[in-house]
């Protein structure tokens, strides 16, 4: 065995503009170096109050079951999916892209009999295609991406919602990437579980994934007859460490939390629903931008999701040389395409943090100088110059 | 819903001298509040490949398949249990405390026929009594706990995996407070699976857990029937992201493998070998120092964790009382007793960079006047004088 020690960690600095991690604000990395204190110190259980009120008022909800799992926004939707689940069920998934793929399954592996409707990429559920399928299968639960990551497509909840329930079966949705940039009404929409990720709209690093489950799923979960597949994941059991009782679980990721904590506190500061004006406008200069470029999405107009851009790539330009130019000479990262939209798509993160003017531009700018280098004419600043008239009307 | 906004983090500064979380240097903390980069950025990808290389030197072992998974130490348990246990698999676990408990539990949820070989809190297992169970059930798995932390014994191993492996079995080991502390030897002991935690002796906040599979564990898995029923915590998925390919499995938490890469930095800078000698030596001091105050072991003398303490509470003296002055007087944190040692043993730890003789020595300090605070008889010093007599012949 050698021994090499490495030199400490010194990355570069990016400008975050992919499907996440977004970019983060320096308090909330600032909160990350925070002395550690033990998972039942008085102070942290304080801590993990408030984040659970923080995280309620995000989710606009006054579901008591609202905390963070401790993994990823995956580990969220595993989270979800292994405590409504029992081997058995009917579960139904919406499929148009990655993530609804991946929720199928998750909930296959937990045993569900899984129905999948499928949309092609780009495109949404309609609710009458979801009363269709629930009316046929009789689910217990129906699954359903709100802001599909690998499309940019966003997915109306509400009317899908009253479908479901009508059926007496419960809705799971995924907010990873929507929580924070869009409205996600848990309590007016009705939903019954639902989970993110910090790393997007929420502009926390990755690590912590934000549930909550409603009262009709706390209900299925008490009438569960098996225990819940994963012991980690079990709501039951993290129920006894975020409730009243604090009885030690696991460990709990403690700076994870004081930044999460903090990148809360950022939100809210903002105010939601300024966040979402934040987020629309960027989007718009984007898209007026990009239009300048001839690049289209692949969302249609009207369920184009403002925080993930997924644009088609201009016929004849070399992806992977602009997407390594663009993080070479600028810092920016965007995100490669997914599944069948590998060399096809482009994904450009306008989230939390990094939804700001100046970053739109800076991208605008940097892909009309990479544009030309490959070839393409020079539209002669057309780009700023469309995007600049949005937000001179903003 | 209201809207409260609360304070920023502040932590009060702890001595952590609990089963974990340890204290944690400022240079982990440091390293957690650096720029964050996208999980497929060059630059991470090359901190992947550095965690993965520095992991191997500390469990002391070439296994290719040595990675951190995201999630805390109990996510490590149930990601080496799942990825080697199908349904219907038999598997042996020792219990002789709270981990291997769950362990077992860990393994049923995954649909293993488990037996529990037990001892009584304290004790460990003879390589006699493990080949007593291995030959009659002849399981795929035998489970085993190396540093129980709720009850301070220390496993021997060697012996044990000679046994397993001659009935064709794999051995799994909880490492989650061992490694770094005390000798783990993955390949030269032959462990076939290993899990640990981050926030014990490699000083390193929770949230990840460092795991390693051998080759005979590699094949056991090549050979599934059934896919693991995680798909978070899927090796053969996750294997494609950390091998070459970096094939998207889940948002890495970037900031969080950026603070175990300082501390894996510092661990390997000091050294395996004198980690070892210092955590034995700050356990020798207060050993002396706890036997001057008529302190006594749970564990047997030669079965004693040289990192986690767990020493019977004298009678007379309100536990819950004494915790309390000991962090709200000094700042010290101990751990109270889990499950039946609830109220009768106090857990002290001298894990990583909290293993240190000043600590050793404030924490018997504060100790004397608590004791005699609640009306015990004053030993007059005699608990720093044993300690120092010890660390004067170091």
């Amino acid at each position: 065995m050698t021994n090499p020690i490495f030199a400490a960690i010194a990355p570069p600095l990016r400008v975050l503009m992919g499907p996440g991690p977004s970019d983060v604000h320096p308090r909330v990395l600032e909160a990350f170096a925070r002395p550690t204190v033990g998972h039942l110190d008085p102070y942290y259980l304080q801590v993990m109050g408030e984040l659970q009120q923080m995280l309620r008022q995000v989710f606009r909800t006054d579901n008591p079951m609202t905390l963070a799992i401790s993994g990823t926004g995956s580990a969220g939707m595993e989270a979800t999916v292994v405590n409504l689940i029992e081997p058995g069920d009917r579960m139904v998934v919406g499929v148009n892209g990655v993530f609804g793929g991946r929720m199928a399954e998750v909930a296959t592996r937990a045993g569900a009999e899984v129905t999948r409707i499928e949309k092609p990429w780009g495109e949404v559920f309609s609710a009458a295609e979801v009363a269709e399928a629930v009316e046929k299968v009789r689910p217990k639960v129906v699954g359903i991406v709100m802001a599909e990551t690998s499309t940019g497509a966003w997915q109306p909840i509400e009317e899908i919602s009253r479908i479901v329930h009508d059926a007496g079966a419960l809705l799971l949705v995924d907010a990873v990437t929507s929580l924070g940039g869009v409205p996600v009404e848990v309590d007016a929409w009705q939903i019954d579980a639902i989970y993110s990720g910090t790393q997007k709209c929420l502009s926390c690093p990755p690590g912590l994934s934000p549930v909550s489950f409603g009262p009709r799923a706390m209900e299925a979960m008490q009438r569960r007859k098996h225990k819940v597949q994963s012991w980690y994941l079990d709501i039951s059991l993290l129920a006894s460490y975020w409730g009243e009782e604090r009885v030690y679980h696991h460990t709990a990721p403690i700076n994870m939390t004081y930044a999460l904590h903090e990148a809360l506190r950022m939100v809210l500061e903002e105010g939601l629903e300024a966040s979402f004006a934040r987020h629309l406008r960027n989007h718009e200069g984007l898209r007026a931008g990009l239009q300048a470029l001839g690049i289209d999405f692949t969302a249609a107009e009207g369920n184009r999701l403002p925080m993930l851009n997924a644009v088609k790539i201009p016929d004849g330009v070399d992806d992977a040389r602009l997407r390594k130019d663009l993080l070479n000479l600028f810092g920016i990262e965007i995100g490669a395409g997914l599944g069948v939209f590998k060399g096809k798509v482009w994904r450009i993160g306008l989230m939390g943090h990094a939804s700001r003017t100046r970053n739109v531009l800076l991208f605008l700018a940097a892909l009309e100088q990479l544009l030309e280098s490959q070839g393409r004419p020079s539209v002669g600043g057309a780009s700023i110059a469309a995007a600049n008239a949005v937000f001179a009307q903003a």
